[in-house]
């Protein structure tokens, strides 16, 4: 069979002579060649050069026949870039002290005694003594095979020993001991598995250091877009078994560039700690998930027992700790109190706080460190670019941006990577929408005005639609318009994330006032503009320093729970103590949402901003 | 390759073709054919049954040419008749309540409730509630594969359903579960390794009955007869990887016996209880056992991690929990505090104890409930037959019990089995000693007196020695005779062992008369008058009715241990409170010493009972 390798991962994948040079990519674990026109060879997103050819080939298209190596592009590395490292985004009083990390794995320097005719102390508990010298959890347990090496160990270099250290809610776990220092740096991996999107960190047990990042699709995707299609799909065990096993080849594909990427062994990834929403913890762990959906909706488990990395079919060592955040209940998840870690949520703070998390599903919590109510909205993947005719995900080629002037005639956009369009964003969804209705194109309910003789409202299936470029504008070949199916679909989207917002916050008894802090985290509000949010409703209509972005909150999470004992016995707490509230069952939820099916809402003095944008426009026309 | 069955266990061994049927049953893990003569097929105890064939045959004699079964003679059922079920020994207040048994594993029934919209835990929440419902320890851990069973489990019998749980001191860990009940009954191995026997028993978890005990040599016997000179041989790691290969050959050979025997299935035995001495628990991990006799005589480890049998090497349910009983150090192991485990000094007694347990080694502990003083002498094997002319093992064949009168005209003895005797052991050569110094045939220095015409004093060596019994009156062929270095080896034995008692007592500053209460343990001990010890100074002359013999104590407190959760508890509480003294540096000990060196005691004040036997003897005949 052909060899394909991938540079400058510097991977290879065997497949039959004919494979797609995009199908081989998966199969060496490179999951992030974008196709955004579905591999129909249009948009020319998953260009790749092919070492000794003079131009560059579409991996969609292009078939293996012999060996090859193949140059990605670099923004392979950076497609979606939304999910890079956004621990910079979060307040550096919440992440663990650097100087006194207590990972789940580390590598310990003891000076053991030496046993005396008067202390004579096993050289076990000589050992266990030294490291338990500063605290720490009890039982101090251990692998045989250090037992059978403790004796020579701590008599090799008087006493100075380094020891593999395993720390849990279990105890102590002596791993390894060797005598003297360890060249080996102990690696952990930070996982957030999204039902949309995976990513993985790695980190240097260590000093707590980020490596490297890595995201992909989930390649669960091709079963299901959704928690709820994923669910109906793994009915039966055979399947359930195939979820798990793309969501593995996921994870395990984006270890493998890890380790290539920076030349490390997986072997010495000692620990994992992974963030998931209930459904996504479920299939990777291979628990049926079908009564997460049906009443009353509890899933197999919240708190997840420790595991090994054998049991869960992580390829790293085999007996490395696999932790998941605990989760609250079947739609509130790991990935939420993964996520709350890097809030002020997660401190002493009595301030009251929003917490949202807007991906394909939302979820929302509000409260302080004494209460929290968490809620779930089917928000719908219509920020992900799901069910919007143009939609695409934050990645290279997605308008992100809008600028419209004189009521339509003007039109400006930046794209993600620069370049033609090949498709519009969340952030750009939301900029979209902001300015059509800002420039009285769309009215509040959505629905354009008459066309205003600027060629852009054009007629799409017996429906009007705005063109925003024209097919030689794009890359994919073809008009990039949004239709009034797209406006009511992202319409009710928003609806039902402030609806949720406002019934939540109005059932303890509070009104928007009290809110010191949003914190808004997911993908895609990186690229978004809270102005915009604001104005077509989905944000509260708060001064706009009480916004906060904190980016993918659940693996931030994951990394600090990977590095910090008093954080993972905080997102215990976390998960202890938030109430979720059912929105689904609440006589008063559709009619908050029916409300807040108009730009922005029927009740505009809940949008003061928005009201006054009008009112002054009008003041200056009359 | 011919093969071998075994009746009435049923276990085949494949051998090479001229194997003898003696080394084939030790293949098949069939440990407990005598050869009291050394295989010279001299002593006739090793006769075996092949079906087929009209008389018996010698099994140390017999070579396989072809398949053949053989029938053990029952007598290979019961060969080590002291190491039976000794719990019947103990005070049955010590043993656990069998209507509250807490083991290491057990099935439990569970109603699990359901879930409703107001109570929305998770499976394993609802599950945890009930398991802790009645205290018990924490985390609550689980196996990855019970959480994939849950959801369903769960569900299928309305919440009835039977888990099979593991409780160690890291909490409680799930292991199986199903819906309904379970017709498994989960078992449990008692395990006592001595550095000469190995006991193995098998219990029920679930009611706590002992179903079977088997018992063999320890097959390390090979490579050394006493702890030092396996710790000579364990120096390189091929040699310490032998001993380990051959205790454990020897334990899953009485495993398989045992399942034979009872029909059960060696993978539902879930947990293992094991009390050695240090160097046996050392051999049995495969940790390298020399620095127990390198000053400053520190072991690898005294209370050893829990263990997985498959890290071990037991032949029984891979995942199942192994746990050792806690020693205080290199001379005093799990084999004593697992034996203080059937003394009122486990419990909260104020009167002082003195337990003794003389195997190949002798170890003493002398305290109550608040301290507890421990040291080891160096006893030497003469009780178990070895450095003795014609001794051996208390076994089929042997002269358990002897009767001299007429200044050793007349004698009579009784044999283990019945029969002719083969050799002397233990208790038999206490007892011959004891009657032949009451009758003057020995002085107080173990000499032998002249000759009084008996014809029994005879001429060994060009020393003396006494005739038990002519050629023809035993089974090997040969004179059974006890020589003057016997009488030495005896006295020094004894001497080593009432040196030890008493300095110990002067140390606490008691004396005799404290001492409320002296247990025996310890195989030989069982046919042991305790008079005759007394008389010959092993013992202490206090009144009988203070001596408790308590039997294999190690193996009855590897089975208390392992149902219950209190005595785990308090074998930890009892090798804390330990202290250990070393009586070969003490100064006083050798002066000790020499003065037990003589029947009973230079000083005959501490022995007033025998001195009264021989004044009111001279009282009558003067």
């Amino acid at each position: 069979m052909p060899s394909v390798r991938f540079q400058p991962a510097n991977v290879v994948a065997e497949v039959p002579a004919g494979t797609l040079i995009h199908e081989a990519a998966l199969r060496a674990g490179i999951l992030d060649l974008e196709l955004p026109c579905g591999g129909e060879g249009s948009c020319g997103l998953c260009s790749v050069e092919v070492e000794g050819r003079p131009t560059s080939v579409l991996a969609c298209q292009t078939k293996v026949v012999s060996d090859i190596v193949v140059r990605l592009p670099d923004r392979s590395q950076q497609g979606l870039r939304v999910l890079g490292d956004s621990h910079s985004l979060i307040d550096p009083k919440l992440l663990p002290d650097r100087d006194r990390l207590t990972p789940l794995y580390r590598n310990q320097r003891l000076a053991v005694p030496p046993a005396s005719i008067e202390e004579h102390y096993s050289d076990w508990t000589r050992l266990t003594r030294e490291l338990s010298r500063n605290g720490g959890p009890a039982p101090i347990t251990s692998e045989l095979t250090v037992l059978r090496e403790l004796a020579e160990a701590v008599r090799a270099a008087n006493g100075d020993i380094t020891v593999g250290v395993e720390e849990s809610a279990s105890g102590l776990r002596v791993r390894h001991v060797q005598a003297g220092d360890s060249p080996e740096h102990p690696l952990g991996l930070a996982v957030d598995i999204g039902t949309t999107t995976v990513a993985v960190q790695l980190i240097d047990l260590d000093d707590g250091s980020l490596l490297a990042t890595q995201t992909s699709y989930n390649l669960q995707i091709r079963r299901g877009s959704d928690v709820i299609s994923r669910i109906d799909y793994a009915r039966n065990p055979e399947r359930l078994e195939e979820l798990r096993g793309l969501v593995l080849e996921t994870i395990n594909g984006l270890v493998r560039q890890l380790a290539g990427e920076i030349s490390i062994e997986p072997q010495n990834i000692r620990a994992a700690f992974v963030a998931g929403n209930t459904t996504m913890t479920h299939l990777l762990l291979g628990l049926p998930p079908r009564y997460i959906r049906e009443a009353p909706y509890v899933p197999t488990v919240n708190s997840v027992p420790e595991l090994r990395a054998q049991d869960v079919g992580l390829n790293i060592d085999p007996q490395a700790i696999v932790v998941c955040a605990p989760g609250v209940g079947s739609y509130v998840g790991g990935d939420i109190t993964s996520g709350l870690l890097c809030t002020d949520l997660s401190t002493n703070a009595h301030d009251v706080f929003l917490f949202m998390d807007i991906g394909t599903n939302g979820e929302i919590v509000i409260g302080n460190a004494d209460w929290m109510v968490a809620c779930a909205c089917s928000a719908g993947p219509a920020f992900e670019g799901a069910g919007i005719k143009c939609g695409m995900r934050a990645a290279e080629g997605a308008i992100e941006r809008v600028a419209i002037g004189d009521n339509g005639a003007r039109l400006e956009f930046s794209v993600i990577g620069g370049g033609k369009p090949a498709g519009i964003c969340g952030s750009g969804l939301i900029s979209l929408v902001g300015e059509l209705f800002r420039q009285e194109v769309v009215d509040r309910s959505g629905r354009f005005f008459e066309s205003p003789g600027t060629g852009r409202i054009v007629q799409q299936d017996s429906r009007r639609a705005f063109r925003l470029a024209t097919a030689e504008q794009t890359r994919t070949g073809k008009d990039l318009v949004i239709t009034e199916a797209d406006l009511e679909n992202l319409i009710r989207t928003k609806a039902a994330i402030y609806a949720a917002c406002s019934l939540v916050l109005e059932n303890v008894g509070l009104t928007w006032d009290a809110v010191a802090r949003v914190y808004i985290a997911g993908g895609f509000g990186r690229y978004m503009r809270i102005a915009d949010a604001v104005f077509i409703g989905m944000l509260p209509d708060l001064p706009l320093d009480r916004f906060r972005y904190i980016g993918n909150s659940s693996l931030t999470g994951a990394y600090i729970a990977l590095l910090s004992r008093e954080h993972r016995r905080r997102l215990a707490e976390i998960a202890a103590r938030i109430t979720y509230v059912d929105m689904s069952s609440n006589p008063q939820y559709m009619d908050s949402y029916v409300k807040a099916l108009f730009l922005p809402h029927t009740d505009l003095e809940q949008f003061p901003t928005v009201a006054e944008t009008f009112e002054s426009r009008r003041r200056k026309a009359s």
